[in-house]
């Protein structure tokens, strides 16, 4: 063990845990580290030989070897554990001593958990960390919260073991309190709107009887173009890889069966807390909610019938509307996923820098994709964007994809194909962009039997009027 | 004032409390009132003299003026008001008299106040109560939750006031605590979605060139066949409705911009807890938050293009096709809702009869349709219905109407005509009937960045199996 005093403390060896070491080591700083159960402290400590790691046995021990101002990064379960470590420390630390959680804690725990710290004289930062194991050992992207004054301290570690993308960390302070927290729950949101739409390519090639090496090379050749991205990328990969016991392709013998972790439900709940439309990102949750429930599906298949198939298309040409269809709606569910942060922002009065948001995803997480740069580029010219689909260059790729994306969702209703998330995302475009949808007659309904009163369009808003309706029998 | 002590009492003298009143009153039972403005009261029963009722000055007055044990039943605005004028009526009540809560509360707030008032030797019941204005006055659906021996004691009440179809009263006891106020909410939440579906087959027939008076024509035939209901009666009404000021249909000049009370994203938030799926309900709320944006909507319509409009369809061809889609999405939007009621029954220990639950939504209420005998018939037959489009019913009546249904979907995304309800009714049945979804592709996915392990199709589930996936650089 050395004498010096370690720059920075890791609670929680789970494998993140220990990639995120790794990488702060690999930093220039010295690393202590703890363990509830001591014996993954020593086989750790022992698997890495000759790097500055300090293995403490006991949580005092491990104070008691940090640099102050202390710096202490949590990396447990969300939840009630996370809490019962705060509780376990807190007596041992010093005044102004920071306490960092980097798990996936929803953003009002970090609230509480803010408050609770500061009235102990602490500090605390509830950092969004993404991009898995690798992200976490190479350089993640990392969306912190707390008091402006604690980022400061941070900065320079956070700063060093982030990802770089055209030599800019992927770091910002996002803002105070659960900001960070928060950001990452609607990041999660957009991930799973990202793999929806990707799954919703795919059915759509499989039922045009496209091969799955056609398939790996459609989407090697996406990540050449404007949809370059992580997740793209590793669809191909994905789609190449073969299963060694079989030898079909590996996506062959996957059960289609989601799992979900709760933060796209979490951002669900949000969305309808704040009434802000996150259709896209609704429709992916739902999708997997709806994969989970195989048994039942595989008897409702024999039972609910659908139309012959009949996709008798160029493939060429399908290819390309199709790419169309995931790029417009892709472009909704960032549209939307960044008006619910811009609106729970507002209320918040966190002062987000929406275009630093989008620049930080750029890499280190899953999300990460060329394209981001365009919404940092639509927010940095004009911070006060209402809509991100009136950007000009989204607008004019809207405009340019509108036709095939509709082509595309008309071809899998026709032919029974489920495309939830390509269909809510033009059915969000089309309610956007009708001047006159059909929410008179809603109203009328509302006066009706509720009295609820209406405006008129041949008179200014805010004045209400209610008609007399006539009675009904029944 | 009569020297009689009086049957029922009530607190809170707007327009629903009002007609409760005389609803309750005409059944021959002697009720007692109070509002916190005297005024309102004193105006309330000079308007209706001779007739049974006893105005109180003060909160004691209106309490002594009860015969034990004592009904009172609070009429305010949901929310903080309840609990103020619970806690003003706690002192003056002696045990086992009956507090009913017959605003829309928030289930939760129902269980607390249940579990507060028992503390208190008081009982209580949460009862939702549909119907609007009307409804109150001549006899609303009523979804009363609290202990069964407390319902015993109301029900002659509650059965005496409620609406009756076919001899039978719209009221059932839903459950214990928050269970009456639970089913409430989701009947709501049933309501707008039927609302949504039919302004989206009125803006078809609008892009088609329909007149309003062909749309009420319409609307008309419909209300005497399968479509039956209130909601299907009162828009052809409101259709045919004249603006005294202009001449021109009455939905013409109203301004397309719908509000809403908070149930529907209530439900939206309960179901996103719950992972249940009730698209058809959530796409309803979004098409409100949108129309709320007429502004935006209005600037987006200048810039967001779409295709131009060719519906040159035969018209008695579309009516058809636009009534299988309409009803096909109701029954999804029904399957939904009634998931979630019994997903939450099971959770809570409710002991729900969902035939019952459909059973008195038949009068009464709002969305009071011919149709729910058929979901009453089919909880009926079979209680552990796992959904309900497998009921042979329902199985044969989407059967019959898929194809219809999937041509107006394309046919309105084809033209730009948002259709989210249907969209969304659609993609929920397309889903669940399909045998293998794309939900492979996104579990090689989650296991390539994550680690999250998948299930295979040639091996037993619960058997998770992990791929060491190629390296990605970038």
């Amino acid at each position: 063990m050395s004498n010096k005093q370690s720059d920075f403390g890791l609670i929680g060896l789970a494998v993140m845990g220990q990639n995120l070491v790794l990488n702060v080591e690999s930093r220039g700083f010295q690393v202590s580290v703890y363990n509830r159960t001591e014996a993954t402290t020593e086989a750790f400590i022992a698997a890495n030989p000759g790097k500055k790691l300090v293995g403490a046995k006991t949580l005092e021990e491990f104070v008691q070897s940090l640099a102050k101002p202390r710096k202490i990064q949590i990396m447990v379960k969300a939840g009630a554990p996370v809490d019962q470590v705060i509780e376990q420390l807190i007596p041992l630390l010093d005044k102004d001593d920071i306490v960092i959680d980097g798990g996936n804690s929803l953003y009002t725990d970090t609230e509480r958990r803010d408050a609770y710290l500061a009235s102990k004289g602490l500090r605390f930062i509830g950092a969004g960390v993404s991009g898995g194991e690798e992200g976490a050992r190479k350089g993640p992207s990392i969306m912190p919260g707390g008091p402006l004054s604690t980022w400061e301290v941070m900065k320079p570690i956070f700063e060093s073991i982030s990802a770089k993308v055209d030599g800019e960390p992927c770091v910002i302070h996002i803002g105070p309190g659960g900001a960070g927290h928060y950001v990452k729950m609607v990041h999660n949101g957009i991930e799973y709107g990202d793999m929806q739409l990707i799954c919703e390519a795919y059915s759509l090639f499989k039922a045009a009887g496209f091969s799955t090496d056609e398939m790996a090379a459609i989407f090697n050749e996406w990540n050449e173009g404007e949809l370059q991205s992580y997740l793209i990328q590793i669809t191909a990969k994905a789609l190449e890889q073969k299963d060694p016991e079989t030898g079909k392709p590996i996506v062959d013998v996957i059960l289609d069966k989601a799992g979900q972790k709760g933060t796209g439900q979490w951002t669900l709940i949000n969305a309808a807390e704040n009434a802000v439309v996150i259709s896209t990102i609704n429709a992916a949750v739902e999708a997997r909610v709806l994969s989970s429930q195989k048994k039942a599906r595989v008897a409702a298949s024999r039972q609910l019938q659908g139309p012959k198939i009949e996709l008798s298309v160029e493939k060429k040409a399908l290819v390309a509307k199709v790419h169309d269809a995931l790029y417009a709606s892709k472009v909704i569910s960032y549209t939307q996923g960044f008006d619910l942060i811009k609106t729970m922002g507002d209320k918040k009065n966190w002062g987000l820098d929406l275009g630093g948001i989008a620049s930080i995803w750029r890499g280190g997480c899953i999300i990460r994709a060329r394209f981001l740069n365009r919404i940092t580029d639509a927010f940095r010219t004009d911070p006060a964007l209402a809509n991100l689909m009136l950007d000009p260059f989204f607008k004019d790729l809207l405009n340019r994809t509108q036709q095939s994306w509709r082509e595309v969702v008309a071809l899998a209703v026709s032919n029974g194909i489920p495309v939830p998330a390509f269909s809510a995302s033009l059915a969000y475009y089309d309610s956007y962009r009708t001047e006159r949808l059909p929410a008179n007659l809603l109203q009328a309904q509302r006066d009706f039997f509720g009295a609820h009163t209406y405006e008129r369009v041949d008179k200014p808003e805010g004045q209400f009027f209610h008609t007399d309706w006539p009675e009904v029998i029944g």
